[in-house]
C-alpha cells in the first residue's frame, strides 16, 4: 500500500522521537513492501518562531491531505509568557478542531518490566489494561461563549455538545470495547450536569446496537477514585473532553511507564493524528536521551487505526516488547539489571527487530 | 459558650454517624462547660419520603439560624430513579447554595495504622498531609444556562464565576495555608479556560497580601497525576468546584482511610456544614457497622472552624488517635492485630477518652 504521512516534530524532544517514529515506519514499509512518503511541517513553539503562529496554514493544508499525521510534542518555557492565542498548545487544539479529530484513544497497559516504578502496589496495578476514549473536539474545551463579562467582573466558559457529537464518540467507544474485553464504562456527572444527562441517554440508546458489550455509568468523582484503587476493573472508559483530560493523565501514571504511552486522535474518515502522551521535556531536548517507545507505539496505533495494517502493528508492538525483554531502555526508565542506551540506539534496536 | 447545632442525619448510615457526632459534641460540652443545643431536620431521601422534596423549607430555615450544621449522608438506591429535581443530592447542592457555603475544606492525612490499606506504596504515601480547598457554590455546578437546545439536538452547561467569588475562595486558601505548611497550589486549566485565566490573575493579585505563603499554579491534568505519584508534595490545593470534586475524591482514596475523612463547608460568616466524606452506604445501614470516625473528625473541624474552640478540637482528634492506637476499629477497616467493634461502641470509646 501507499501511504502519505505528515510529520509534525514540534518542540523539545519532539524532533528526536519523531525521527524514531519515521525510522520505524520506514522499516515497516521495507519489510512489508509498502510505500510510505513523508513530509514535515511546523507546529507549536517552532511554528511561532518561524511563522509567528502556532499553527501555520500550510501545516493544516498538508495535514488535511495526509493519510495519517505523527506529532512529536509541543511547548516549552521559551513560549510560556506569550499571550493565549500565541501559545504552542493552541497549535495542538487548533489541529484537533480543524481536522475534526474527535476521538482520542489513550491505552494504558502495564509493562511487567516497569511495574516496580509504579506508585501503586504491585497487586493493585499488575493486571491493568484499559483504554480511555476521550471526546476531543467539543465539551468544555470549545463551547461558546468563553469570555470576560461585566467589565471584567465575571467570566464564563461553556460546556456544549451537539447530540450527534456525543453519538459518534459513544459509537467509537462501543466499537473499541467490541475488539477488547467488551466492557464499557461511561463516565459523566449526571447528578449535576445537563450535558451528562444527555450523554447517559445517548449511551442507553446506543447500547441496543452493541448487545455484546456490557455497559455501566459511573460518576467522574467515583471514576477518579476507582482508577487508583482498582485500575484493572476497567476495560474501556468513554467521557467528555475535560473529564477525559483529567482521567487519562491520572491513568497515565498508574503503571510506572509514562514514557511508554501512545495515543491516537481519529476523525470520521479514519485519518488520525498519533502522538506520544509525554510532553516536550525541554530539559533533556537534544541530548538523545528521550525515550522513543511511546512514539513507536503510537506508530503501531497508526498502522492499525489509519492503515488497517493489523499484522504490521503487532510486529511493531512485539519488537518493542522484545527490546524491553532484552533489557534495553533509556535513562528515564529504571529497569533492574537493564542496559541504558541512547534514544536513537533504542529506536535502532526496535528497527532491527522488525 | 452556647452553640446551637442543626443535625441533618439524612439517609443510609447517616443517622448512625450523626448520633456518634452528637454524642461526641455532648461530651465536649460536658468536659469544657459549654452548652450545645441540637435540633434535627430532614434532608435528602428521607425528606423526599416525608415532605416530597429533598430540601424542605424548614430545614433551610433552621440551618440559617444555626451556629453550625452537621450532615450525615444523603442518597440511596431507593431514590435513584426519581427525576433530577427530586434526587437526594439536590438537597445537598441546595443547602450549599442557599447558605452560601462556598469553601469546602477536605483534609487528607495518612493514619499510620491504616496505610497498609492504601493502594499506593508505603514510601509514596506515608508522609501525605494535604488540604483541598474546593470552591463549592459556583463554577460548572451552578452556572446558567444549563439546558437542552435546538429541539433536544444540543445541550449546554456553563462554568461561570464572578471575580469576587474567586477572590474569597482564594483568600480562604491562603489563610488555610498560613496555619499549615505555607505552600499553596492553585489548580486550573489556564491553557484552555478563560475562567482559569481569571483564577490565575486573582491568585497572583492576592499573593501580595500573603508574602509568607509560597504559591504555584498547576494544570488540573498535572495535579491529577501528581496526587498519585507524589501526594506528599502538596500542602494546600485550591481549585474550581468540579475540579475540586474530582481531585478531592481522587485524594480521598490515597491513604487507605476513606472511612476516616472529614469535611467542612464554610460561608462568609464562619457558619459551616460539617460532614463525613464517605457516602450513605445503604448496604450496611442500620447494622451498627458504620465507621463513626469521619463524622467525629468532622465534629473536630466544627469546633475549630465555626466555634473557634482549638483546644476542644485537638482533644477530639487526640481521642480518635488514642482509640486507633488501642487497636479498636469498625469492620470497614483492616487493622493488623486490632479489635473489631460496632460503630456505637467505637464512638463510645472516643467519648470515654474525652
Ligand atoms: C496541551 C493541552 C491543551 C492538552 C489538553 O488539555 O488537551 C494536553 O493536556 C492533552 O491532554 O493533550
Ligand atoms: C452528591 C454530589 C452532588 C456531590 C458533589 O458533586 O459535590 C458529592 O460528590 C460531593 O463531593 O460532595
Amino acid at each position: 500500500m501507499e501511504k502519505h504521512i505528515v510529520l509534525l516534530p514540534g518542540d523539545g524532544i519532539g524532533p528526536e522521537v519523531t525521527k524514531a517514529a519515521k525510522n520505524v515506519l520506514q522499516s515497516v514499509a521495507d519489510r512489508f513492501q509498502h510505500t510510505f512518503t513523508f513530509e514535515s511541517h511546523d507546529i507549536g513553539g517552532v511554528a511561532i518562531d518561524n511563522h509567528e503562529t502556532p499553527l501555520p496554514e500550510d501545516t493544516v493544508e498538508a495535514a488535511r491531505k495526509a493519510d495519517a499525521i505523527f506529532l512529536g510534542a509541543v511547548g516549552g518555557p521559551k513560549w510560556d509568557q506569550l499571550p493565549g492565542h500565541m501559545r504552542p498548545e493552541k497549535g495542538l487544539l487548533g489541529i484537533r478542531k480543524q481536522l475534526g479529530l474527535f476521538a482520542n484513544l489513550r491505552p494504558v497497559k502495564a509493562f511487567q518490566q516497569l511495574l516496580h516504578a509504579s506508585p501503586l502496589k504491585h497487586e493493585v496495578v499488575a493486571a491493568s489494561d484499559l483504554l480511555i476514549v476521550r471526546e476531543l473536539t467539543g465539551g468544555l474545551y470549545f463551547g461558546e461563549p468563553r469570555e470576560r463579562r461585566n467589565n471584567g467582573k465575571a467570566v464564563v466558559d461553556t460546556l456544549a455538545y451537539e447530540r450527534r457529537e456525543i453519538e459518534r464518540i459513544v459509537e467509537q467507544a462501543f466499537q473499541s470495547a467490541q475488539v477488547r474485553r467488551k466492557q464499557l464504562t461511561s463516565v459523566d456527572k449526571a447528578n449535576v450536569l445537563e450535558s451528562s444527562r444527555m450523554w447517559r441517554e445517548v449511551v442507553e440508546e446506543k447500547k441496543e446496537k452493541y448487545p455484546d458489550v456490557r455497559v455501566e455509568h459511573m460518576l467522574v468523582d467515583a471514576a477518579a477514585m476507582k482508577l487508583v484503587t482498582n485500575p484493572s476493573y476497567f476495560d474501556v472508559i468513554v467521557t467528555e473532553n475535560m473529564f477525559g483530560d483529567i482521567l487519562s493523565d491520572e491513568a497515565s501514571v498508574l503503571t510506572g511507564s509514562l514514557g511508554m504511552l501512545p495515543s491516537a486522535s481519529l476523525n470520521e474518515t479514519g485519518v488520525g493524528l498519533y502522538e506520544p502522551v509525554h510532553g516536550s521535556a525541554p530539559d533533556i531536548a537534544g541530548e538523545d536521551k528521550a525515550n522513543p517507545l511511546a512514539s513507536i507505539l503510537s506508530v503501531a496505533m497508526m498502522l492499525k487505526h489509519s492503515f488497517g495494517m493489523e499484522e504490521e502493528a503487532e510486529q511493531v508492538e512485539a519488537a518493542v516488547q522484545e527490546v524491553l525483554d532484552e533489557g534495553y531502555h533509556t535513562a528515564d526508565i529504571d529497569l533492574v539489571g537493564g542496559t541504558v542506551v541512547s534514544g536513537s540506539e533504542l529506536a535502532r534496536r526496535v528497527v532491527d527487530q522488525i
